[in-house]
């Protein structure tokens, strides 16, 4: 835990699942120093006493109705939290970052579209969106930030090289997304229990899924979407495939106005090379020769890679995240460190886990 | 196993996953009588020492070189040998079963297009394909049965309703694909070890894969095809992102032209209300409203299913199976039962299991 | 189905695990007519909106209140409910096969000591223990059935060899059970969330166990028993650890009457040479050497088998179950397949999966 | 990575499992700087081509023919490679610390009887056990450390405190373990495929497993150890039943003499309170009440914990780590910060992860 005069933080809704994690970055985070970790059901509990990771943490829930004064309140509660406890919680803390998808999208019309509308539009113009690869220079002095989506997020990534490159002028940008059971979160009902959840290869969200709206938004596209559930607790990998209008080199198309190999290098390079947590990772040798969620498990990484298909002059684009780290809690703390002017790897630091099952 | 007198049949490969199963289902079948089992590796080791779910069988291994007579010689070996083997194992049985690529094309460009060239192109011609949703009026009588390949089986069944409707007529037709361990076979290097494989969302087909050659063939489109390992053993699933010229019913293109959630019952009923081993899932309540491997592990059964994406124009067609089944023997021995005048589904009216981990 | 005029069954419970599992094996047995399904929750709905693999059955869910005249009636609710309904049961039905713990203990007393009582004691007499490979002798024309648990059946079958030479004399049998999550039924807390029960090794009942009372009094021995969840659905593993008094052959006490592997082989082959559907595995060559619950999923097969261990004058026996099967579902039909006289293993004839993930 | 000027070390057989753990945290380590990492199969390859987790590190395999001189080498070799190399090693390096089961043993007799001999015999008495929890005193200085067992660490740190109590004076101490596939090293044969491992309870080291050697050696006295494989990548639990020979209080013994939970939690407290990575865990609410590999995958915790059964006189233990980390790596890393003078905790002070599946 940070040292006495430190930067103060406060997690709300610290027994789920993002909030553990958040638990476990500002355990380990060289600036913050955490305050209250909030539980209704769990209140006076360890926080050790949810999460068996943190058993040495010396922290009990506190009531989420009692917040004490904070630097920076990190809230991981339900859908619809955010919006009805907004003021209370910047009455608490100069800097709130949300988890949740309360401030992701810009407009109340969107709310109304994707979700069932919103009880404080007049604060979305205020909210940042969390990504920093995407808003890093909103970041530094924001008061409301708004972490992603976990879905949206590794689509953003591994789609945002071939927008800025000129390459997503067409329709058919179809992303097949596959995710863990973590996000579900701690509670989930039938679907989610062991027994039916294992193993599964289980089309959870065939289209329409609120994640497109929010790729839509930052990317300037819309996306055909579709989402199924698979055998892991952490993960999120998107499988983009994208035609770009000239056709791919070597491809059916006119070849010599195609997109080649060569091209896509420079454009995941150009987006990615300065990132700290995103890794370009496309062929080679070995069994890891393309981004997948087992190699970032537990990390705030992310890997993005991508194959030419000369046959059908389409792109594949891949895209894998642990979607508690840079999908939700690790986001979270990479835009508060932008934010606050820490380092911005600072707690962020882990590296994943080789071997390692289904994490 | 099938009383003396019944119709005889080898298998050969019998120590395979493939051969396993194809043990497992003639031991069940009414109308068979296993002649031999081969086996280079265990000759003379009972079947049950490879497979444990057979230890009650009387049977050893022979060794592959010494085939009697029989009336079915079913062959489950690697790519390959069945082209170099042909001769000797239709000098030994009437009717020739073979469950690997060698004769799943018609032509031998496609196999220097695709594989590595063909040793006995002159059988081609007589190779009935196994896949009797595809080729029942073709296969009575025949005597060359080429099984097909399991995710070439998986996409095929998901998109031939909208095929037959007319609603291929896009070039982006995106198959992304999501297949267990048992496809690679009982031997597998270093990616297929257990701390590699599990929990994994690994692109090992991001482009290529032969299996379109097949797709292509039967269908007459090309697909763009991108296969993942995930975690589980058996079980092929395929995701059809299809995207109609003429838009979708609701949809942002001319809704009245489009095609509505009512032609997708149509097409899909229409193509499989008489098929006794393919259901169509698509929606409902409760967790299982879309196909899912898991629901036909064990069993010669399809999953086909869908969902319209007014949003992005777009058809979203799913198909489930278990690649060692309809993906492989079971597709065999159906094949087989049409071939010789059987009940279709004789040997083949194993109901899966609930519920049931990563099969 | 079976044809009209065959013998007909209810199944209470149908929409949990067990009753699932009961409809499944009475729509493939030769002599079952299922009359009713019954389920407060999905009254009305198919069987297969429930049960993905009974999809092709044409079967509803009916009140449990409405309860048709049959013949045999299984009943698969939770503990508690049939001692209350029992004489509902035996008014609607000839034969009850139950099975909860209800009818599993044979006193009073023993309910008082290890459940919550018992509200219909003057029916314990009555009822007779499921399992054929104890009381096959006492099952035709009973018409109380109780179907043994499976932690303790698979203690039972491991153990029984050796009770009955006379080797279990010494007070520290050790029973160390590991079960799937299909144990923990179709509801299923926190703990039975997939991301907390996924890859654990979890005591989940490291003293205590209630099982124990129905192993001490089959085998008339106290046993130190503790069960451990592990990452599989379906499975119960039961390794019991026993010192003999007079040692083993080869071991530090008197070799000279010490047991030897040849004495186990005669006793577990004795026990079990004509039972159907178990094996004694014991050793050989290959990847599965002793009993595991891999090889028998999915079937009512139970595997035991057995190593002797000098250093430590200890016999180590391993018994292998489907918990769902054999320890329940499978050892309920097979048990009224003796009562009513009907084959053995009619209905149960299901050959187990090769490979098979965790099934 | 640590500043030039660090103790330089060199991993031996870097491409392993083990060797990509301890690549891992001394990477992260604030003391050590890597010099070398060998391996024969890959020289020249990037560490990141193996372990996907170090792709950001700067480092490529050397032929470990080729070894600089540093201060400490840490080898991760194939049981055999050590005993014949350890005069390169200590030509290369002040201090050895090696993984394998070359050195745990104290004399050449043990290795006769448990293993194939030992070729450099003379060596055996330089040797320091690694596992501080036992050797604290015994490291600092040491030039050759030997890392213990994973299974055998799991088994000593449940049972310590019961040893220490004077608690195991029976000649019954059972030990029932379960480990996870990285157990078996980055090789691994058909019983290691994902297919035929998936899933498992499989006993695979019934009776005299090496481990047991270690055990005795450490504890003084033998004990009745069975180890089966279950489904997951890291991990190693092991569950001891104990029967003190006064019985248990509240047991069938005369309970005045008998052992109560407090004197259990007397000795494990009073033996483990100091300690920075044991953690006791017995009981409590929630989901993880004794301890599970899941809790401390990852990390170098170990957790211990106990239950007793007062109906049999027993004193059931539990022990769980990660059998990567504190049962091999973590361990070695440990041990070497003893040894030199660091922080015992540096570089290993990771937070597990919750949620996790089958890390």
């Amino acid at each position: 835990m940070a040292a006495t005069g430190g930067t103060t933080a406060t997690v709300v809704g610290g027994s789920g699942f993002a909030g553990g994690e958040l638990l476990r970055l500002l355990a380990g985070h060289p600036g913050f120093e955490v305050a209250q970790a909030t539980s209704r059901e769990y209140t006076n509990k360890t926080v050790g006493s949810v999460h068996p990771n943190l058993r040495d943490l010396d922290l009990r829930f506190t009531p989420p109705t009692d917040l004490e004064s904070v630097d920076v309140l990190f809230a991981a509660a339900p859908h619809g939290v955010a919006m009805d406890h907004l003021d209370e919680w910047q009455a608490a803390a100069d800097t709130v970052v949300d988890l949740s998808a309360d401030f992701r999208l810009e407009t109340e019309a969107q709310y109304s579209e994707w979700y069932d509308g919103h009880s404080a539009p007049e604060h979305l113009d205020d909210a940042v969106y969390a990504l920093p690869e995407l808003s890093r220079g909103d970041l530094p002095g924001a008061n409301l930030i708004a972490g992603g989506g976990c879905n949206a997020t590794a689509t953003i990534l591994g789609l945002l090289p071939l927008q800025e490159a000129g390459l997503l002028d067409d329709a058919h940008v179809v992303v097949d997304v596959k995710v863990g059971s973590s996000e579900g979160g701690a509670g989930g009902g039938p679907a989610s229990s062991h027994p039916e959840r294992s193993g599964v290869v289980r089309p959870y969200a065939p289209t329409s899924h609120r994640h497109e709206a929010e790729i839509e938004q930052e990317l300037g596209l819309s996306v055909s979407f579709t989402a199924h559930a698979v055998d892991m607790v952490r993960g999120a990998s998107a499988t983009c495939h994208v035609f770009p209008a000239n056709g791919v080199s070597g491809g059916s198309e006119d070849s010599s106005s195609g997109v080649s190999t060569g091209d896509l290098w420079s454009a995941y390079r150009g987006t990615y090379e300065h990132e700290p947590f995103v890794d370009v990772v496309a062929g080679g040798s070995g069994v890891y020769r393309y981004p997948e969620p087992k190699a970032v498990a537990g990390t705030n990484g992310a890997e993005v890679g991508f194959e030419l298909d000369e046959d059908n002059d389409r792109i594949v684009a891949f895209s894998a995240i642990d979607n508690m780290m840079k999908g939700s809690a690790g986001q979270a703390v990479h835009a508060a460190n932008v934010a606050l002017g820490f380092e911005e790897a600072a707690g962020l630091d882990q590296l994943g886990l080789h071997p390692v099952g289904s994490p």
